[in-house]
């Protein structure tokens, strides 16, 4: 089989997410192995239009499969969101002799690959993001990685908490999908998961759940707040004032974007960049790669930005079960 | 819908696992949510013959969902495999009341289940072994934590075998199957993966690659050897002999079975918990519960226990071209 | 040699630190193996004037020296700073037996210890909290786990200020002590320590310093900043408005004080709840054990809370040449 | 104060050990501080003899601080022992103009500094080795990385081990010393510890010793081996053979000297590398480096190889009263 391109080049864009470096790595040795050249192109598309790009090659990607972060940066860039941006994109693209690009990133990294596809740079889409928030795929880059961080902060906080007997309530990551908080709230024990896809418990329904369980003997009383809900302070201060059960609220913060990818984040995230140079080469056009029903396959980018995204109801009332 | 059980014992058989602790919590606290009875059954089959059982409330479980290991302690039965140890076994649930049973274990405990089930006591199996090789299902409880700790220490292996330019072979579980050493193969960025499942290269084809990594400039030499292939320590003299290479070789051993479990292993070990006890409310006979293309579904025990397993090819030659 | 003592309480006051469950297994199996009844005390002295107490034995101690937190829990109690709960305090003893406590927590602590001495119990104070903060001995029982899970949790923050070439202010504990601060500078590669042992630098020295290291080619601007010194969110807004670089503020909060203890801290925990005993059987009167040049030692309470403590002036240096 | 020295070497000799990476870091940056050139000497004295040898800058040690092995590699070098290889060791130092050199590792690469001083080389020791045989030293780099390692790894044990009831025999790193074994020994709540610088009990103890404490109702049988005692697979066989119980034993292996280094190793070896370099400054020559009795000494290497070690006996004496 002959490949479609000669030259791709590989981005990250949005947010950085445990993994993108094993995805890099990936499409630099698949790459190389379907006998391409690869070019890192540094900080997003932003590095694109500043032409701030060089070849990689097997040796470059060499220690980076366990480290976090993104070797070749990431920066949000205002002016790719316009025509103008696009087509010096595609024209810096020709510069360099990219016939094909990975785009490591979100919805929005999607978005940007399209038009530059449109403009005659065949450009795939690999998602990576903590969040888990893209509708296409049942796994995202780094989702792994943040919720055992997640999970591990919040074990930590526990012991105190229960030492103490305290309330805690502890704010996870998630943009507005309540993934990582139902994870989180599952995986360590929590009594109470807030998250954007489901009603919201009034203050008192919480408070009146707080009461109970300490009247059954439970020594600490954790919920889980999505980012998508916040108010984590106030809720607080309410328990407080109202049970006077001492709460303490933390959001955790960068620290869940960080750390060395876990296994299942650096085996997809692996698996991806492979499947990406694989598309470039059979010459497949504006697909995004997801991980759907157990298996790596790929999607048309409109499609994929059109569908929606459901937290899975039945893990949800489990949520509830465990308490 | 009412239950068509009322009291249910739980168990954890053979190989003991991380999440296995993760399952029993889920198990108590969605039966008693469901308005059963909920008996512990110690020691496996073994315990149940010697009528080792007693009634877990939702504090029993308490502070258990992070700890490594099963509370209900594990054991080999030999009696059980006979008929006669079968149907005492079936008499002891009755003396206790046990209308419904969950077995988590692997293949061989899904067996005894069966038998239980032809004696009328409906038995539900969960996988749990961290070696992945139970057929009909794409995940089994203790995987994701035994493929991160080995994976851990790959990496340390990796740092001390960087320092002083040695080749390291580490031999990793897995009985008969490949899969803990194939992602740790792609998740260590090891040079080479040995798995049953795959022709083994010969030890010249394995030196042959070592040298020419080392005359790419790499400056450590990974293999990773599948327990079911095993030789390790014969393969790491005959590199250092032949190559003057220094050459070590690591069993990893008994550390891969325990650990806290990881944020996959408690989601899929409480979701699969609470699916068994729903499946025994529902009247459903003989079923093991499974993660297969993203769903938690259920098979007949019979017919899961005659699937074959295949190694994923695409994986396997990801692996190869990361090298 | 006869005991000078009979029966002995223990008991965690004041903040929880990891190790504490290593003191009270190493109190009470070496009392049980010096030949003592042991009590536990729940809940600090609130427990004590309740006589929330009871008989442990050598299993009630099993399986918790890799524990966070304290099984004994902790309180605070404001009765017993007066002189009638103190009096009560040592009625209570009397009532259980007990003729000699281990008190485990800070200088507060300590003095509820001195006074319960003069009131005929004799109490012997273990240094346990994460803040370094105890004059008299150069280790207290959780710096060493609070300082790793900080650094870690910092480590997980520079990979993805790295991504992003952002300015990073980390906010950790300690109290009016800077020692959590300037071991997670050094240990982490922190470009700044704001610790309340030194002058602060003015916030045109620390954006200036930002500056010069942007300048070098540095891709991450770390800066640690004390509890003791605080203000971080404001001083990331100055740092943002001033120099365009995106700067976030984290307070990493009571993940600090959870977490299971590290081999330091279980190390020094046994050591000291043993050499507590010791003292108690010597009949040695209201003393504190100390960890003092690299030996295990102890001090007249009254003569320990009046020690000034500094902060070591090389190591502050060191960590300035450092970056 | 004028420095006595202008361009110094670093190098590191013998095994690797996490925190030699700190190190290095320290020496490089503290080096430049100081107003000197620093020379990195790849591979221990035999990079030295091959003048593998280059200029490090600061930007050369980022981001190493919390990486395990040893940037600089490692190497042993037979021809250095010899008088013409020190003399032509001597030689290539004045080749690249240096005149002053830090040596991290182990007694045998201090008697190598020594040596280089004699011929006009002022050579400074810095203490690195998991193993802490170094008598001069109250700590050496990695101890404390390589026992929490240790202490992790037997905890995974200990949970397979208690769902089993088996008895699992551990072997430890620490050549002849049994330093790692008896901290892990506390650490992890082992039943028994064997070091090289106690008697050994008798099998028959040993035996003895599990059935009381099997008979006690303890779930684990956990004994620590140090390697210097080793013998380990014998030991479980017999131990098998006669009670009847489950026994396994694990080597750990190379896994103990790898790894992100601990807090403790990172601000040790940051500041031991600080200090040579201001005692290369001083024009102090042919000293160690040592941490004694809380502070940062210095002693001549000939007295510093002179002295001897031994083991606390208190410590080992409470580690027989925790169980």
């Amino acid at each position: 089989m002959s490949n479609k391109v000669s030259t791709i080049g590989v981005l990250t864009s949005g947010g950085d997410a445990p993994g993108m470096n094993a995805t890099i790595r990936a499409v630099v040795r698949t790459g190389i192995a379907r006998g391409l050249k690869v070019m890192g192109i540094q900080k997003g598309y932003n590095g694109l239009l500043q032409g701030d790009v060089r070849e990689l090659n097997a040796r470059s990607v060499s220690d980076i499969v366990q480290r976090g972060g993104t070797i070749l940066q990431t920066a949000r860039c205002l002016d790719f969101v316009k025509p103008e941006g696009q087509a010096r994109g595609a024209e810096m693209c020709k510069v360099f002799g990219i016939d094909g690009l990975v785009v490591i990133g979100g919805d929005g990294s999607f978005q940007g690959a399209e038009k530059l596809a449109n403009l005659g740079i065949n450009a795939i889409g690999v998602p990576g993001t903590i969040d888990l928030d893209i509708a296409c795929t049942d796994y995202t880059i780094g989702f792994d990685t943040a919720v055992n961080t997640a999970m591990d902060a919040i074990n930590k906080i526990r012991d105190t908490s229960t030492s103490h007997e305290r309330c805690s309530i502890i704010e996870v990551m998630g943009r507005n999908a309540g993934y990582i908080a139902l994870w989180c709230g599952i995986s360590s024990g929590a009594e109470m998961v807030l998250i954007p896809e489901k009603q919201r418990p009034t203050d008192e329904e919480i408070i009146k759940t707080i009461l109970e369980n300490k009247h059954k003997g439970k020594k600490h009383f954790l919920i889980i707040v999505a980012e998508g809900i916040g108010g984590s302070y106030n809720l607080a201060k309410k328990i407080e004032a109202t049970t006077g059960i001492e709460t303490r609220a933390s959001i955790l913060g960068h620290l869940q974007r960080g750390g060395s990818p876990t296994a299942v984040d650096r085996i997809h995230a692996s698996m991806m960049g492979a499947k990406a140079v694989d598309l470039l080469c059979e010459g497949k056009q504006k697909r995004v790669v997801a991980f759907k029903n157990g298996q790596y396959v790929d999607y048309d980018i409109n499609e994929a930005l059109k569908m929606k995204k459901n937290i899975d109801d039945y893990m949800y009332e489990v949520s509830q079960l465990l308490i």
